[in-house]
């Protein structure tokens, strides 16, 4: 066993069998894109890959074995990741089918609807995810979308009032979706009770639009070639009582409604929260995406020679500005994906018990939303920087990134735009998770600010003693430079952080207590960059906290160390980044704070002669990585 | 005339003829991109559009009188960045053929080439810049192909040695030009006398081959579609002796070398020089996209609601957020427009000069290197976050934006990969702009790092009084929070950190002095990014500069108040980028530093009713924007 292959088992967690046989069964597919295909071709192909993917069992794993899948929660999140390594098209249409789709299916429906499960899982039913409409994105409670309840012949009558209400961007929805999971506001009686999920027909067995429904393309794209995204609108199209998925809301034959959960805003939240596998998903595969490119850029930087003493060429991978772009990169795609190992084992206990804890369930919505902005952003980062360190040679597509670099843009808007992410991350906190708070509302935040957040930051789960244990034995304080190199002294300076800037946001926002609409509006909006903060500082704690934890966990001693030294410099290029913050608020002092910069330096030369090690140890075999300048012996 | 009006006028300079009649003509071709065109389709419309250019007179303005041409170099410049606003294949394919070939045989050549510029002008001569390399791209000096002369036959004979000298995403290249401006080590009597630039036939009348000469195709690329990139190689490829473009070096019929430049590299980079158009007008084209994204997203955010309270939502553009993410931007775009104008302006006057100033030659061409680096880096960021302004229909290339993202991606790397061209920007300054130090070798700067730079960093021209006076009347330093908004106090800032970040680099590598190779070479590397960062804080203050020489020129008092609020944005959300730095070396006290937040803020509500001027203001129609999303009453 090699350190990298240690380092490998490490990163690949707890669902290592899946990523696995993931990196030999599909290594075994042609998922290579071609981009002489044109858009109607690429995206047939696509749609055939798919149906390759039936027989591997990740779509499967995603469902209960009462409904027919193998309940496997995070195997199907792993499988995912494991396509975006390969394919961001297919990981896409496959997130949107068997994720999406059959996940407001399983989540959102009862018995009747769960019976639809394995014609989802095997392709005889081909949904799309109808949520998202032009006028209303990030905001979906918003949605205007109606869904009318017709007592007369027990139907639904699903509607687009305006233009605006046209559903867009939607992934199968161009072509090869035949049924929609559509997102309406539920109106019976005359009144509404906020947004549902309805299963419409929209296509016939010929492929044409049904009656009343009118499907579009949004053709080209940045990237996704693969994915056909189309917009839909319905003119009054009648579906039967029984399309509407009623887990959380029924309308009886005579039109009355009832749910499990009276308040409208907590019952939208709670059907949102059952569907967080998305989310999740998005996340790890970007992560995936930047793994890719980090290893091409990096195997790239290792055979690359340029300028140099005296006619000696000199690997771009020796030269300091060079390590400066690649290495805290890759320092980050490990702690990241620490970090998602454990959000996603998390997520796998819930979902396979009967009875999830309610509070834990509100944490992980909350994390999921942060990793998946801050996630994302890495991988726009990364395949970015990745682009430009392989220079003109990384901009043609025989070298792979530059198509990455298309495909995983829109990684940052969906699920939601990050900025709202965070935003939602920080509501949490500043409201200490308070059940009445379910919307992005701002009033609603403002309102329920918590008094004292401290709790909230202190929050602490099985990891905790681990963490606890490092702060406690952190050298003193002082002057000293070389306690910045602990781990404890950095994760209390992560901790000190969050907590601060909560704080702070919190008595900002306490100010708005009792103001009206509009002036509350106006203290709230005057904080808005001060909140979002919130959620970016509590997302680097979390994730160099599941980085200890995930080293806390190495057997393997030599390759724990490389990790330690891996952490270090996520743990200072993090605290670089932010440094201004640091010294301003007196956490470092101005000498201390001065040494940061060398102190990274010195962890990129520690780290250089392990660099092929680090690059192997993200475990994207070489020759899946598809970018023909590694193939070259030139 | 309104507002806008004036701003407009105040950004378009000195070529603004150039800009209006650009507006109107290129209005009228088809220049829209059109996504489902297969490659070579795409290519050929992109060809022919190039063919309607010929009439603009921007083609001509390029080269002077003598040689055809109407001698308007600011012309040339303002020409290709408006081509940029409509499509950058077209502008990529003009600046190849007229800017980087034409110029080649105008500035390198002598007059037996220079008889060739009429056809070139009328694309009766298509040609290629074939100077990168597989192995070589930054790095120009260390090329591999050679030009041997043979004096039997009074013939070059042109050679590609190695894979690695493969010339390679040489534009035009793949199908459309027939001839090359090749590259390659000059060696007679067995010396070599390094690069020199050789026009190669590469293709006959039919498109074939010529002997010898073997073409490829980089096929698909991250963006850039209408741009043939391809590959050449040579295999002992005879070309008349007359084909050497020779004004920096001559060969005589029995292979005597001779030039008016004794030092090779110092001849090397003499002839680069020349060569400088090609800069220019690649940070110019970027910045001319960047305010195309801008302008789509910022109009969008000025008619999408989101959110809000009590059901009334809310434009993205009210919220604090959103402003943050745009305004700086919009802000650094003027600040730009402005340096790049100069810049503009300063090259026109030493092109039609007969005998250039070599100081000014020399820091134009440090300026060209850091403003191109600076400029297209903004230019990706700005269209990044354009992009993810729009959200999903963002990603739709019917809103035009994601065809940008893919197309402006390589202008970081065009003419050289941005962390190069800085410290390129670096080594002039820390050298002083000695002579002696032609290339980018690291020991060779060492060696000639000044004692003291003081006086480069004082370096004034004509626009010095006025900035002297600025510096010399700022509130007297003391803890006053406002005096931060003064903008003799900001460049003070900016001037005074460029000289410390300079003066420290040079202490670092004199070091160096009197190491050997390996040693210095270590000391140089250990300090790479200190360098570089150099040239980052050296253009920051240029910019600043600029500026304000730009307000001073405007003569409308309304308009010069608007972009005096514009600039105190650019220059504190500047110095909030690096505030840890003025922290750290007790620039800003802790307490100044807090404030700076807190005044971006202030100035961001102060512009935000400014915003849709501010957008007009940089002058590019409505109507030319191509974003469908913005011509739906949606």
């Amino acid at each position: 066993m090699t350190l990298s292959d240690e380092l490998r088992i490490s990163l690949d967690g707890k669902w290592r069998h899946v990523r696995e046989e993931s990196r030999v069964r599909l290594a075994e597919l042609d998922l290579a894109a071609d981009h002489d295909l044109d858009l109607e071709a690429a995206r047939e192909r696509t749609f055939n890959q798919l149906k390759d993917l039936v027989p591997t069992g990740v779509p499967a794993a995603g469902y209960r074995k009462e409904h027919g899948g193998t309940g496997d929660p995070g195997m199907a999140v792993t499988g995912i990741e494991m396509l975006a390594q390969f394919d961001l098209s297919l990981m896409v249409k496959a997130g949107v089918q068997w994720g999406l789709f059959g996940g407001a299916v399983e989540n959102l429906g009862t018995e009747q609807h769960h019976a639809l499960i394995p014609k989802i899982i095997n392709l005889d039913m081909v949904g799309c995810f109808a949520m998202t409409e032009i006028g209303h994105g990030s905001d979906v409670q918003s949605l205007e979308t109606t869904a009318t309840y017709d007592p007369a012949t027990q139907e639904f009558v699903v509607h687009s009032p305006t233009k605006s209400s046209t559903k867009d961007y939607i992934g199968n929805a161009a072509r090869h979706a035949d049924t929609a999971a559509v997102f309406a506001q539920l109106v019976t009686r005359g009144q509404s009770h906020g947004v549902h999920c309805f299963l419409v027909q929209i296509r016939d067995e010929n492929g044409d639009d049904m009656p009343g429904v009118t499907t579009a393309d949004d053709h080209h794209k940045g990237g996704l070639r693969g994915v056909d995204n189309g917009r839909i609108t319905f003119d009054e199209v009648r579906i039967p009582r029984e399309n509407l998925l009623n887990r959380y809301g029924q309308v009886d034959e005579g039109g009355a409604y009832s749910s499990p959960i009276d308040d409208t805003g907590k019952r939208f939240f709670t059907m949102l929260g059952t569907l967080i596998r998305g989310r999740i998903s998005v996340g790890g595969s970007a992560l995936a995406a930047s793994e890719v490119a980090l290893s091409i850029a990096g195997r790239y930087a290792l055979k690359r020679r340029q300028f140099g003493p005296e006619g000696s060429e000199v690997l771009l991978a020796d030269y300091r500005m060079h390590q400066r772009r690649l290495l805290p990169l890759l320092a980050r795609a490990y702690a990241y994906r620490f970090a998602q190992n454990q959000q996603t084992a998390r997520m796998d206990r819930l979902q396979r018990s009967d009875e999830p804890d309610a509070q834990q369930q509100r944490e992980l919505e909350g994390r999921a939303a942060g990793l998946k902005a801050v996630l994302t952003w890495h991988a726009s980062r990364a395949v970015q920087e990745s682009r430009e360190m392989c220079g003109g040679a990384g901009y043609l597509a025989e070298n792979r990134i530059s198509t990455l670099r298309g495909d995983i843009d829109v990684f940052t808007t969906f699920e939601g735009d990050n900025h709202v992410m965070l935003q939602l991350v920080a509501k949490e906190l500043l409201t200490g998770y308070a059940a009445e708070v379910g919307g992005l509302d701002p009033l609603g935040m403002v309102k329920f600010v918590a008094g004292t957040v401290t709790d909230v930051v202190r929050e602490r789960t099985a990891v905790s003693q681990l963490i606890q244990r490092l702060i406690d034995a952190r050298p003193g304080g002082g002057d000293d430079d070389h306690d910045l190199l602990d781990r404890g002294t950095q994760l209390s300076l992560f901790e000190d952080r969050e907590q601060h800037v909560i704080e702070t946001a919190a008595r900002r926002l306490q100010r708005a207590a009792g103001a009206d609409a509009e002036e509350a509006f106006r203290i709230f909006n005057g904080a808005q960059d001060h909140v979002i903060r919130c959620g970016r500082v509590h997302i680097d704690r979390i994730v160099l906290e599941a980085f200890t934890a995930g080293i806390a966990r190495c057997e393997d001693p030599e390759a724990a160390d490389l990790l330690r030294e891996i952490c270090t410099l996520y743990a200072l290029s993090t605290i670089e980044e932010d440094l201004a913050w640091f010294m301003g608020h007196n956490r470092l002092s101005d000498a201390r704070a001065k040494t940061v910069t060398t102190l990274v330096n010195d962890q990129l030369e520690k780290l250089r002669p392990h660099l092929l090690t680090i690059i192997e140890g993200l475990g994207v075999p070489e020759a899946t990585l598809g970018a023909a300048f590694l193939l070259d012996e030139g």
